[in-house]
């Protein structure tokens, strides 16, 4: 099925949406926000996706963990059956980009206004579905809202979580006005499909438009901490030390290295990260005595984490006997990777035939709350190309043409899995 | 001249102080505080302090940059003569010792009122002078209230400095009640004495009482930025990243490598030190885009100071070449090796001789007050004995029997060059 979006609409809500939490930068190509759950910023994005999805018809409801969702039943859709949902995410990780998430928030929009445009009468309800705190940047590890709502993360646990302020989830989705009551249950639902900027270079290297993601990988993280022995810089000889940041650096580059191996051996996909590390007492002059750091490793099956995660321990073990620096290593966080749904593959790859968009098969690199939905419903993730691969960075960009033809792409998809009929329906 | 000095009013003094800034740990051996300038602790500190003097028949004064002084004038001295001081600071690191300041500042209080116990006559007035901020973890970059003092840092600079909530010396001192008037003007004294915990471990291994500093290193401060690339850690393939915190973690080790080598080369007082290191974005699942990090150098002689820190400067061009980051080096902060006074270095070790004290001459890895006042008048500088060399850490520990001691020999010391003459005295 062919579904033409309305590109400038859509422009419009992402463009609208990126001036919450706008970050200010010199740089003309870049663009960024930072939109962390609970805070004035996330309060205006959600505020302005509401107005949207009651301007286009939807009935909004917030459930218990600020997830939102919009509920389009046209006449003659039997409000019972299994609806088909669309959505993604609006929070973003510190100085962000303006794509990640929105695009698949604002694209699910459009696409709902696109078959009411088209006067194109579905066959199930059809729902916009915007999940809180996909980034794990405030509270959590990620994907918190669609864990909750498929049963991964239970709802008080999640509300408990606290972010650096020391303020729970709760609190913080009372404050802004988005703590509803119940929950949403992806279950119920006949499929679910997210857009979503690739965040890589696969598209923008075969210059194809759209991807269909086939496995989103799996991803463990674990946190690290370094115990050493907080000096004076001055007064302590090199040799009397026991640095925790210099036994840290030799961490960061083993990692590096146990990544870089496995995908010498095969694993092209395979990635591992130390994200973000913390010195304690962190002064000029004091050897540093404490380092914290999270790992993040990905692949899109189970033998490369584990070759990885092993490598990780194996490198602190060898500091504990060459540095004298007590170590820990804890793994908080593991998903196994996570296949997407055969049937909503093939219902995207005949939406960009319909659209004369190219399409091409990948794998994600990145979780998506498509891998939570994946575990109760069918589920499909697409992608549209990122400039340079960019992401989680200001300088994140994706050409408009390409957002709007992605919209296309996921409308198309989204009306044939409704059962959709109409004028515009029937060409397809 | 011998002067006994009452230890146990020390330790109450210096156990009252460590109450202020208190870090609550689990470790038996540990006994820490956190005395930033400007703060509540710091408040407390200066007001204990203040009332100390007081009792100790001291007129107090507070300068522009919250410098204390407190002056004794007994009958029959010239107040115009010029004075002999001792002191040193109350300020401490984040999670510093309860020794390295206070020791200083309570022994030259005890000294006064050993002076006056005795019934000693001094010639000269004898002062007890506090400095602001000598650690720089709030304001600027160390040594602050004596370079004022010294007229190193202008007083303006030193007012408009902020700390990390953007408020300035001046309204944090104002806030705390400490921003007075004019300035402590060391030029004018005869000689001033300061006594620090040693923070290494010369006097320990030798087993000797009381170290006299014949100098005090070099310092240079280096401020590093690596620009890398901000990404996301799923869907950034590693041939693809150019993570600055991969890159900063080998600058780190090739500035403790540098440093090791100019030690092996016979520089055995050198050190090089990475002891603050900050990531941007610093989340598990972003690739780290920027790191700032903080160098300390020292040595006794420049020639080290700078082989390090052209090792560093190469060691970033390395890494702009092989990993394509970009980096910055700035110096802000260059202090050459100072020379004690030879005549007060002398007078130290008579003092120490009369009290029956082992003494040993030594040098200084760390910076101290008495190194700016030492540009403008004969300075000298004690150290007591640190337990295993720890400092800047709760578990930094000098036995009160060594305070005691160490109290003694300044006492002695700042008797003899006050001139005094007295029931005890004479017995030198």
């Amino acid at each position: 099925m062919r579904l033409p979006a309305d590109a400038d609409r859509l422009r419009t809500d992402i463009e609208a949406n990126a001036a919450f939490g706008r970050v200010e930068t010199d740089d003309p190509d870049a663009r960024g926000r930072t939109n962390r759950t609970g805070t004035e910023a996330n309060r205006e994005a959600r505020d302005y996706l509401v107005e949207r999805l009651r301007d286009a018809g939807l009935d909004v409801t917030i459930d218990a963990v600020g997830n939102v969702v919009g509920r389009w039943v046209p006449n003659g859709v039997d409000p019972g059956a299994a609806p088909v949902a669309a959505g993604s995410h609006l929070d973003s990780v510190p100085e962000g980009g303006i794509f990640d998430g929105p695009l698949g928030v604002y694209a699910a929009v459009e696409s709902v206004r696109a078959m009411r445009d088209a006067g194109i009468q579905p066959e199930r309800p059809v729902l916009v579905a915007i999940f809180t705190e996909e980034e794990g940047s405030t509270f959590g590890d990620g994907l918190l809202g669609s864990s909750v709502a498929t049963g991964t993360v239970d709802v008080e646990t999640a509300l408990a979580l606290e972010n650096d302020s020391g303020e729970t989830l709760a609190d913080a989705l009372s404050r802004i006005g988005y703590r509803g009551e119940g929950l949403l249950d992806p279950a119920d639902w006949d499929a679910f499909f997210e857009l979503h900027v690739e965040q890589d270079t696969v598209l923008e290297s075969a210059g194809v438009d759209v991807g269909v993601v086939t496995t989103i990988t799996g991803i463990t993280h674990c946190t690290v901490e370094i115990e050493g022995q907080a000096n004076h810089a001055g007064a302590t000889a090199m040799a009397d030390r026991t640095d925790a940041l210099a036994a840290a650096s030799e961490f960061v580059l083993d990692v590096e290295s146990a990544a870089n191996d496995v995908v010498e051996t095969g694993s092209a996909a395979a990635v591992g990260t130390v994200g973000s590390l913390s010195v304690s007492p962190n002064a000029t002059n004091v050897v540093p005595g404490r380092v914290a750091c999270g790992v993040d490793v990905r692949a899109v099956t189970r033998g490369p984490i584990e070759r990885i995660v092993s490598a990780a321990r194996e490198s602190l073990d060898r500091l504990e006997r060459d540095r004298g620096v007590e170590t820990a290593l804890d793994r908080p966080f593991h998903v196994d990777p996570t296949a997407m749904s055969d049937r909503l593959r093939t219902t995207a790859h005949e939406a960009a035939a319909d659209a004369g968009r190219s399409a091409t098969d990948l794998h994600s690199g990145a979780a998506h709350d498509a891998m939570r939905v994946a575990d109760v419903t069918d589920a499909a993730l697409l992608f549209a190309p990122s400039r340079d691969g960019i992401s989680h960075n200001p300088r994140e960009w994706t050409d408009w043409e390409y957002c709007a033809a992605a919209t296309e792409v996921l409308a198309g998809a989204l009306a044939e899995a409704a059962g959709a009929t109409g004028t515009q329906g029937d060409t397809a």
